[in-house]
């Protein structure tokens, strides 16, 4: 259940209305690494972590939570950055006060001038805020990442966090309004420490590679191949040691040959540069697959199932149904 | 600011896995009419609201967040309706069971089987919910309509509850999980209590129709053009008066005839059927227009701008910036 | 079947190339509210209530018609605003003339510097419309809705029509082409008449409140969460009675501890402020269930269906198949 | 302006329900070849169209008009295929009816349980079409071009007239309803007959190779890449004589090696097997240009600009501003 | 399996930044007809043609693979149109210079006054290409057409080309840059040169009109319909002889009336202007059906199937499994 | 430049075909974590790379490459699913057949049957793969993240290769079909081998956190608020250190108190557990800024660029134009 205070967790000021970066900061609202992409992201997720998981469930809540909170900061900043458009748009007998601001003949509130820079400010919102990136594409739920593994889905957030960070960056090059700026760099700022929080808990779950269950075929998983020639570069990337498996990686010169000598890799292809072996492969995976099974079966209850209780006194969602039966 | 609580706003609960009924309910997670596209249309909304119609936004924001709490119950349900996939799929060692119960052999745990009519949530999601519809298209923006201007933001939300409240109707159909169907009841008539709201809010601004500030053109505000022919119908809507403005309803039988001997409606096309006068509609046009923008305009502060008070009593914002300055 | 006639249905004209509003205007051709998204949006619906109601199949059908009449005023409007594109680009020896209107070095046609704000009429159509919003985004059928009753779709239908009202309201506002503005006022002033039609058409439908058939749960239907806090606001929205139903708001000051109370709203959470009983609500929803089905059904021929009488001289489909057996 | 009249433009008439393939054909209501992407199409490209070639109007408009008239056929026919639907959603009492279709435990109207291949008939549509594609798609525009140029669109035009011919003789697969099959045949049909509409118009525009104003660079214009290797075919796309221009293909055998030695085919790289030279292009790029840009130039009126004439006796629109003045 | 090397296939260079010019290439390389959208369908297509057709699928991915390198050379164009964007973001320290170019204040290096054109430049790419059309809207798959028979594909590829055409074409306008102009000619003659082959390999194909398998029906394949009424034009496109079947135009003058006296074209309607008949159809789609389908079904292996052999050193698949088996 | 040879990198193989596989398989060719998505993620960060740091450059491109050739291989992989397909519906003669097999009336190749659960296989591409995801949503360029700082990219890369080897994971569990096993897990292997490369290449770029360059604010990054209340969790992820800067974590155990208390964070919010100050950072912010700009810039030549040299000998691009000149 969420809950709303009016109160903003950052004090969201503006020195003065400012449409073209109103426009630059809907990436932020409304775009591919935005507020409400990165909250969205972790909403979603918790779903799957609540039984299984409580106390990760915890972290992807608050944390979301925050981002919907920082959503409405975005939001609100860029309301204050329109103002008075609204007010405006609403008298009819102004058209031609209007029409001289667009011709720039009138200096004095080229602000208008300026939202033509997104005709949605003018024509559509009536001055607020639109749900889309700076270009006014709507946000989609493509940009949304949820597997149902945490393994796959913290180092996504990672990632998500790490976009979000440099859009920030970005955009504080874009406005030279002391208040804007203080609230772009706490937003940036509160970036970093979730990136953080999605690694330390990545980190608490052992082993969290390769990420799931499987454990990849020792054939293939440290070779390189040089399929971009011309002049190649060589990097620990394809030399030494890789960096999670600890294996040699075998560098394929000319993978044209390679891959017809082997009939494609199948024939011929012993696993070399690597102490992994199928049998072990196997039973990792048996034991594994067998263990992560076990860790979401457990938590489910016999019959029927309930979210919450009342009042939810534990990180962990009750064992089966609790109050009054049907 | 948001924040969270662990129990949910309705104890949401299912006696059993049911994934086909699972994919029909992301209509109401991901989909045009379910709970993030009315979470969201509120939400956005608010913002313009925020300072020229506190109490608005304090309404708007009530409900918003009640609908970010129903996209909770719903992901919740979702997920219990799932229940089992995400450990199945952890399993590398019961892939050969898996394909029993995908043939149907294995008649016991059928619903991988089910489970199939949406491959995402075994392919993608892991056995979670998706941001989609019950197509699998993922939710948009699109959805959302928000337009500066309560008189047509609260009619837009009016329209948005009803389609919200058949689509919890038809779902009623195809449960007969009594957990589930007293969670769906729930939500189905939290619709038509929004919708109540939105209209009572509607009300008290006055005038209200037409919507925004400008009066329709009387010369063609109350024709009703047959451009369906073969066999037309009568009804209020095209004899005897319109509802909300009171003209007699002008039927042109002929458009055809009508718009050839018109020259495109602009000559010889005085009003008819009405007592409205192009100087009475142009002197409201002026008035309204600089009254509203007046209500507007007279809730923005001098100088710079700030969103919350700390701590907010008052529902209106602070009236210029408030904390220690820059 | 549909005809068409070149005589526009209003006569468009444009005093001289403006691309700049072209691409403003784009918003009423391929945007969510514009003229493509009405005409489908009740053309789609039209075709459920071809043969139970033949009356409101012919009102929808007469304004789809009108407002496709009216997406070729708007193109039309839009590919006058752009004369003369068309034929520069065709012209491979005047680019560097081009390329000087470009750089504002020539004043006197600066509409190809201007049509850079949609950088598509350039690049892509030639000087023409485009199926998409102000910013370049294409028309999607997500901005139709059609749900199979007529109490949603005709409340769908008049949010619709407000939404295109101030569209074109704020359109007003950023032309000062006297032809363009008359346009304008005619196409605004027909979605004023529109939204009429489709009140009337609602009031003859009995009840149409709740929509559908499904009365809400008298428990949920008239509490107000007050979950936006900080500082709240009463009205009637939130206290005396609800608008449609006429049932007493509750306001629940403090839902978490409401919701804890309540376990889930599930316990101790009998109905107030309301004489509703639940034994009236099933049985209302069994006869109107009822009613509504045989509404529908007795409209369907037995065996097999056709959609038109050949002449059609009834606005009732035929009841069975007519012409000439296979 | 357009005109509806009831009757169908062909008799569309269905021998029973049948919700699988309504799913189906929703591929040619909604979908990328379907018949609102055709009228689209047309119409969109009429526009830039009416003032220099008022004939190709006349023809994309009789067509566009024509695809209307299809897409409600289309509509209908799927809105009796799944007759029944709508009236069995209505009734609240009968849930354990639907969930014993659900489950084909009742045999009798199992229609229901198909109708679950396309879960939006049953929760959102209620029972009538969606403007998406087979799989639940909405319609977008993305499927729409319209690029200012008749060589180039009339091509498009052909080419979609042909994907709309291949999917009816798909969907004629999967039916077996001969009054279903009628309606599919005869659209078929028409699919084959406009694309001999447009082939013939394209004819009549001459030269109409290279579309558009500009000819190929000669150095360029006939080579053949071998970028595919393993084991090569030759035929008379890389050998022998290339069809419109009549130029010998040069085949690159190694265009790795090619590149390298032309320093990316800017060194030494001098038109071969071809007559043409640059002096001709560069002269005859001037003249078609000058020619091309004069057709669409005298077209335009000096001043205003206006569509149609009342009445419209000519296939042209009217040189200026026609009716009274402003 | 693809190989990349790192010479461009043309020596795309460019003589200074021009980030405006660069937001208008982004067209072709993720718009609608850009390069990607080319690579994609033929890419695509050639799945289906491997085994029967194995000449046809060596042209495709010959193409395919040009346009893979084409979008190479427009994306290496476009960063190098961006240059220096990427430098300034990372200073942390020059924002209040980079504010005084966006003022205009520092004239001397406006590009990033320019690259405000494209928000996404500045604020989400770093100053590199997004994989948009020049408006910003993502690539979508819903621009690439492939239908599983060349006769229909083939087409749809001479329509993409002829697009992709004219959008160089009219991109040239728009640089002064000569080396920038080079690269868009050389770009702009292979699609002409592309055309060409596609049409080549079309004509290999008989017959391949209809396209596809099925005949038209004789009683519709050569009306005319005149559904846009008004003033009408004639051409070979409605009279005289149709282009390709070689039937007689049929021309309805009222299909309105034509419709009800046929009772929807059902009655009394027989084939005229034409001499195919019922029966020679029935006989052409029997033996041509079964032709088509022959020439697939005869290059499927029995049992298992295998893509490529190793080395493959024919065009054709290997008929069945060849390498070590299971 | 790419080339293409015809054997795949892998010799693709199916024992039968499997349509029902085939759309599940989908997922990984046109869905968002599939292989489309990967090859054009890491083709258009190359961009960016390829003059400031063409080590990383030809990684980026090595792996495109290869991915590209794995697009390859799956695509190759449905095709074979559908064999069959294809040449059943050329034929015009068998509809009654195509039905009985729909029907289940005839088992034997009840492929046609299975079909059915992608629609487009059968309606839209003739029995081919389309770039869709396994729901049929076209793969959109929303799928790709590309900033142009390389400490962000290569974190979304390891996060994008750890969401397409999950869902390889999933995958294996539903097909028995060993050739077709074995494909899959060798495509799963190579994510986990690309991971470990990005993963070695981000580790040689110092500093990487934060990504990007500029420091976060100590007082914000080591703040955990605890939004989502109930019963909470503690963890490494907001007690003792934060992993990457190695602050201590401060919980700040109710968020809405602290908010109100420090008038939203910007009053008596002092930085506490951590060592960094306002003066390090402004320092490192300059100095690390300058230094990134430097790198960037140090290698854009002084007038044009050109992007390769012909022969390419060197990793490093021309630093100008080196060709003949203009």
């Amino acid at each position: 259940m969420f809950y709303h205070v009016k109160e903003l967790q950052f004090n969201a000021r503006v020195s003065k209305p400012d449409p073209a970066f109103a426009r630059l900061l809907l990436e932020q609202f409304g775009g591919a690494n935005g507020e409400l992409a990165a909250a969205m992201q972790y909403f979603v997720q918790a779903f799957g972590a609540r039984q299984p998981h409580p106390d990760k469930y915890d972290l992807l809540m608050d944390i979301a939570t925050e981002e919907f909170s920082h959503l409405e900061i975005v939001g609100a900043t860029i309301q204050m950055l329109l103002d008075g458009i609204n007010g405006e748009l609403k008298d009819a007998a102004n058209e031609s006060e209007i029409m001289q601001l667009l011709d720039g003949t009138d200096k004095k509130e080229g602000f208008i001038h300026e939202a033509m820079t997104n005709p949605q400010f003018l024509a559509l919102s009536g001055g607020g805020p639109t749900l889309t990136n700076s270009n006014g594409v709507p946000w989609t739920a493509a940009y949304v990442n949820s597997n149902g593994d945490l393994t796959v889905d913290l180092r996504s957030d990672m990632a998500a966090e790490s976009r979000a960070k440099i859009v920030y960056e970005y955009l504080m090059q874009f406005t030279d309004d002391p208040y804007v700026k203080d609230t772009l760099r706490f937003l940036m700022t509160r970036e970093v420490a979730h990136y953080q929080m999605f690694h330390a808990a990545l980190e608490t779950i052992q082993p969290n590679f390769p990420m799931g269950t499987r454990q990849s075929d020792p054939r293939y998983s440290n070779s390189y191949f040089n399929l971009s020639n011309g002049a190649s570069a060589r990097g620990p990337w394809n030399e030494g040691q890789s960096p999670d498996l600890g294996e040699d990686w075998v560098y394929v010169e000319d993978p044209i040959e390679h891959v017809r000598k082997t009939q494609g890799m199948v024939v011929d292809h012993e696993p070399r540069g690597t102490s992994r072996t199928e049998d072990e492969v196997q039973k990792t995976n048996r034991e594994l697959g067998k263990q992560r099974k076990e860790a979401v079966m457990s938590t489910l209850p016999e019959g029927g199932n309930q979210w919450s209780a009342y009042p939810q006194e534990d990180p962990a969602s009750p064992m089966g149904i609790e109050t009054e039966e049907k």
